[in-house]
């Protein structure tokens, strides 16, 4: 791993995609954004037995896109949208590296067309 | 799985936020964005086997951000953006619905607030 590589970030990102790669952790998501619900609410709409529910929702907890509180024997979640901010960030990094690549090569492009243009004037 | 979840983006995104959750495939698609790259060139900065390396490749590839070609003994791998723009589309979209419920939340403590002003102006 070259050392530029290594920054405080990496841990954050790996967790925060692993988070996102289950469907069932997206629509948990998907639901705390519209507001925190009990583990109960969450699990409702998904055919799954309850461990593997609270199995996805110590991995979103992990990656910080999720909190949760006890009280009295219900256990609320809440969204916390700061890790989606750092996985959208470096995918925006991405994007805009692939279109600064593309503008030159259009540069380039357009540097090629406009000297065959003037070496033809020239004929 | 409730059905309105069950559409087509959803295995695609399964396998873009998997391919991101490891430092040396985000590593890689940040060199091939820069430029195609053969299998030995991606391998360099990686203290990695080779076929670990390839290993990574592959998922990338089964995420379709990454497509290769082999010419005689060299493989080349390109970069296809389309999987970045799903990804960074879902988290956009909540970050939207987040900011849409913060935007409301604010107006209801905004009303709350002149609705007591009025009360406090009465008295």
């Amino acid at each position: 791993m070259i050392l530029s590589h290594m920054t405080n970030q990496q841990p954050a990102l790996d967790r925060v995609f692993h988070a996102l790669a289950d469907p069932s952790r997206r629509m948990m998501v998907e639901r705390l954004i519209a507001g925190p619900a009990s583990v109960t609410e969450l699990a409702k709409p998904l055919t799954m037995a309850l461990p593997t529910v609270v199995q996805h929702l110590k991995v979103l907890e992990q990656s910080g896109l999720i909190r949760s509180e006890k009280r009295g024997r219900v256990r609320t979640c809440h969204i916390e949208p700061a890790p989606l901010s750092t996985a959208e960030r470096w995918i925006a990094e991405q994007r805009a590296l692939w279109e600064g690549r593309l503008d030159r090569l259009g540069d380039y492009l357009k540097e090629l067309k406009d000297k065959e243009a003037k070496a033809d004037g020239q004929e």
